[in-house]
């Protein structure tokens, strides 16, 4: 992607992303519907497709060209990632938005031929922008994040994790994920993959998996994560595809290798 | 205890506390001495000591007639709760706060006779006090905390819960806690016994439930708690020690029962 054009797609992301944020904030004490999606814990409210369809009518008008995926229905249905990709969501942690009021973020990742270019998260209520452009660095509003610890052993590492797995489930062996908490330092959940990849990249946490999450997810972290030095596949190892479902293991590169092949490739189901 | 002498003990505590978060965030990216406890997890720090000595030395100087019960060592050995008693935790998420630098609580319980009359938890990189005085509900920093919802379920509720209860452990059947997982809304960890009580109060999580914990990880917790119409016991519905560590379980009370008695006492070992 031509740089110039890159800065100038990043500068209207980011202002779109803070007045979405603007919104919401100013939003967050009214009335919401809210239904159920997949199941009944997967919320959905007024507010996500509200502030989806802000930027979808924004992309639309501005670039024509350029195609959007995205969690609430307003988004291309694609089969490649050809061209230039918004991947979207509108509130990442609903559930933190219903109960919470914060915890919860913004996500817009955008491509190009299937190459991140750009990651923007947003923790609307903390008014904390985690961003990254390929090969600049990331930031946290406008501070430079350093890169991650090359001094990481999975022994003292805090792990990003959903009690889920912990349980017995079609996707791995919950005793795997059992020895892996007993390894760790630590473990928390926070609600918001979005954030948990930001907190990934900010070396807060040191890595975060999990074995469902769609595109728009991750599209953004990936990006932001990997300008820190860390790394995201799949939870066993492979290659992520932006176009589906899948597993995720985003993390410091020095826990990566001993996470997949000593927990996750051997509670494989 | 006297009310008037109660404000006044209550002024000075939050003084103290105010002035000790301040500490804190100036010294926040000095660098740290880091030891271990009880296990290699078990974090300590110049810094937790130092803030206990600070509070020490305050309170003794003050009210050399009250008793201190801490977690570093500059607290009395208690037989009793007879008299006035502070039991303090100079850095409750001592992990957190070595790892992130946020997500860490100054926890102070005041009790007088063994009744809990003032409880104040210090986000201290968020700058927010939950505080209560008994009978005189609670608030955040100036704002009063509203009673939680009566119109609450167990399936629509979001428990604080660390992941180790989930694996096999010495006290309570996972396959007990795995159920729970599975029947709740949601679960989040956030790596701090005492924020997990100020959540409950403020009403973002719905319980907060864990195996083992001392005096001053739910001293000053319970009495917030407790302002808000919420209901804290050990995870098996008996009353709480405040002399020896202990399993808890602190929540609304519309979902109370149906942990402790389809749940936790199931689940028991």
């Amino acid at each position: 992607m031509n740089v110039t054009l890159r800065e100038e797609i990043y500068e209207l992301a980011k202002e779109w992303v803070l007045e979405a944020g603007k919104t919401i904030r100013e939003k967050i004490n009214d009335p919401l519907t809210i239904n159920t999606k997949s199941d009944r814990n997967d919320l959905v409210t007024t507010m996500d497709r509200d502030t989806e369809y802000f930027f979808m009518t924004h992309i639309k008008k501005t670039y024509p060209d350029h195609f959007i995926i995205s969690e609430e229905g307003y988004g291309d249905e694609l089969q490649s990632l050809d061209g230039t990709v918004w991947i979207i969501d509108p509130i990442d942690g609903t559930m933190n938005f219903v109960h919470q009021k914060r915890n919860f973020a913004i996500s817009v990742g955008i491509y190009h031929d299937g190459i991140g270019e750009i990651g923007l998260i947003y923790d609307v209520m903390a008014g904390k922008l985690y961003s990254a452009k390929r090969g600049e660095g990331a930031f946290i509003n406008k501070t430079p994040l350093p890169l991650l610890s090359e001094q990481k052993s999975l022994y003292d590492s805090i792990l990003g994790l959903n009690h889920f797995w912990l349980c017995e489930n079609r996707l791995v062996e919950e005793s795997a994920i059992q020895r892996l908490v007993k390894t760790v330092r630590g473990t928390r959940t926070f609600g918001s993959a979005a954030l948990e990849f930001a907190y990934v990249a900010e070396g807060i946490i040191d890595g975060y998996m999990t074995m469902g999450l769609a595109p728009w997810d991750i599209a953004a972290g990936i990006v932001i994560v990997n300008e820190t030095g860390g790394v995201t596949t799949d939870a066993f190892g492979a290659e992520l595809s932006l176009l589906g479902k899948s597993s995720v293991l985003t993390c410091n590169p020095a826990i990566q290798e001993q996470i997949i092949n000593d927990y996750m490739k051997k509670g494989r189901k």
